[in-house]
Formats: C-alpha cells, sequence, structure tokens
C-alpha cells in the first residue's frame, strides 16, 4: 500500500524541474543544467567515476563528456519515468526513477535505445522551486 | 532554477489531456482526437508540410497520413514525456515536450522504435478542459 | 474535449502508486508488488491465462513468470504512461495507459525493447493511498 505524503504542489514542481532539467541537457545548454543545483551540488553519472562538484564543476564534465560527439552529430534525449519521491528526515525529497537516452543520428528515424538507468536524485525544495542537491546515475547494464 | 508557475489543477488537467489524446489518436479515433483542438486548430505533424487547419482539416490530414498502414497493419502507440509548460503572455500554455512513436506489428514482440520527436503545443484553458489551439512536431533526424 | 474530474490529489497518489509499484516488481519484491493490490485482487499479465488471484495468488504467478530469467540475469524496467483516469460509478477508478518493457542484459547498453501492451486497471483509493482492485494487460502484437 502506497501512503503518499509528497503534496500536489511538490509533485507538480518536480515534474516541471525534470521536464527543464532534461530539455536544458539536451539541447547543450550545460550552464542552465548546472544552476539546477545547488551551489555544492553533486552530479555522478559515469559509474566509478567521482561526482562533479559545484556548478562549475558539473559543466567542466558534462562538456568532457560531451565532447565524444564533437565530429558525430547527434539529438539526444533523456527521459525520466516513474518518479518515487520520499520526504527525508532533512526536509529534502529522496526522488528515485528511471531514465533512458535515446539517440538520433542525422537522416535515421530510428534512435539508438540505452542505456537503461536508475537515477537517485536528492532535491531541495525552497521558494524558488527545486534544486538538485546531488544525483547518481546506476546503469543497469553494470548492476550484475 | 525553476519557478513553476503553472497551479497543480493545470498539471493534472494538461496530463490527462495528453493521455486521451494519444489514445483516441493510435486506436483511429481520428474525430475525437480532431476535437481536442480549438474549431480554427492548426496540427503540423509532417515537416515541411503546412499545417492542416480546423477539426475538418486536421481529421482529413490523419485519414491520409494513415493510409500507408491499409495494408500493413500496425499498432501505433504515441508517448509523450517531459512535458514542461509555461504561461504565455495571451493567458495560454506553452507546452514543450518529448515525444516517441512504438510501432507493432502483429506477433512481433519488439516494437519498431521512432521517431524521436520534440512537440511545441500551444493549448487554451476553459471551464471544459484543455484543448489545443496549435502543435509542431519536429523530428530529431531532421535536426542537423 | 477533455473535463477532468480527477482531483490533483488523487492524480499525485496515482502516479505515485505506480512508480513504486513497478521499482517493486522490477526489483523482485513481489510480495510488496503483491501488497500494492487489494486482498482479493486479480492480476492478469499473460494473454489468454486466467488471473491470479489474492496476494499469495499474484506472488506465485509473478515467481512463476520470473523463473525465466534463473539462469538469464536482466535487469527489467516496466516504463508507464500516458495513464488517463476516469471516476467509475461505484467510485473506484479505471486507469487504462500504455507499458513498455525494457530489459537489461550484463554489459550490453542497448535494452531488449518490448512488448508495448495497453493496460487496465481498476483502482481504489481509501485513507492510506491507492490500492489495484485489478490489472489486465493487453499486449500489442496480439491485437490484430
Amino acid at each position: 500500500m502506497t501512503t503518499p505524503t509528497i503534496t500536489t504542489d511538490v509533485h507538480t514542481a518536480v515534474s516541471l524541474h525534470y521536464a527543464r532539467q532534461v530539455q536544458m541537457l539536451d539541447s547543450g545548454r550545460f550552464e542552465e543544467y548546472a544552476d539546477t543545483f545547488t551551489t555544492d551540488g553533486e552530479f555522478q553519472h559515469t559509474p566509478g567515476q567521482p561526482p562533479a562538484r559545484t556548478r562549475p564543476g558539473i559543466v567542466a564534465e558534462l562538456r568532457r563528456f560531451n565532447s565524444r560527439f564533437d565530429n558525430d552529430p547527434v539529438q539526444r534525449r533523456h527521459w525520466f519515468s516513474m518518479i518515487d519521491l520520499r520526504t527525508r528526515d532533512d526536509g529534502a525529497l529522496d526522488a528515485t526513477f528511471y531514465a533512458l537516452v535515446l539517440t538520433t543520428r542525422p537522416g535515421v528515424k530510428e534512435p539508438v535505445v540505452g542505456p537503461s538507468c536508475l537515477v537517485h536524485d536528492v532535491l531541495v525544495v525552497d521558494d524558488s522551486g527545486i534544486l538538485n542537491r546531488s544525483r547518481r546515475v546506476d546503469h543497469d547494464q553494470l548492476l550484475r
């Protein structure tokens, strides 16, 4: 049985937070993406690597990661779904959800599908909206 | 940082609007789909073609487009996700979101995946619910 | 035109119900999954087979079904989307939505995609949250 303690206001705010966040990421607006994290935010998207820290650190990591596409133009799309939200003792939120990356190349109708991931976020809510305090991305193909 | 100005009521109404709209489309109820647009609504789903206009015009365009499946039975599914909503100056809503088409053929468990698209809707809200004033679908494989 | 009669509270509760339910299923917590159904709940996920009934019956069916992966380790992910909700005359909810199964194998970045399904749930709402009274899963590849 589920006993939600998440308000509708928070649920709506989180949905919009993620919609805007992935659209920033997928259009290469890395500074804007980093600004969706707290100033001391942590972002780990590559298994086995230490997280990027602070907004400038997150931008640098995204530039490094995406340089692989410098001579391979793609349109990536990050889909998040099945977002579970739980209130933490410190008042922040644990968000646990599925993520799937779709990568489309010019002229090719069928995107490359994957990886499929499980994402763990800690979100903080303040008057101005939602921010990520941290993100950790676990890749399904590495789970076993 | 995200500063949502979208109410929970509107967020819920938009979610249900899209759920019902795609289920009408994917079950071939094109008249019902067209009725989710305003009477002067515009619908452009094929890049480089002018939009269909008015409800009868939208029905005609959907019949034309789907005639390609007359001798190729398929079950298509339109998935919408990562829906960003912003209030426009005229009181309507800009909705920008990801769409993915899945096409299943009889006896084949794995659907054909794609195209992956970015959709721009203008939505109007009235007492009776949500209607599309317009829809423009951009295909990821044509972006570059 | 859509005329939602679903409250934002119910919409949020249903979203969290499904997020938690699929995460239980995909991490093999079948007892917890079964507890998201009413004590007399019905669960039919295989076309042409009678539904499993009661929570112990649902657990047994999930164990039977998943034994196919005993020597084939996978991480499955059930994605639900485009969830239409309608109030029933008996006060319960009809939920009709799309489901897609993604199956990732160790070391393989691209998951197997499919089947694509249409799911029909009856949900009951009480003070403690949402429960499934029934679930019926229709597979797209069998529709024609």
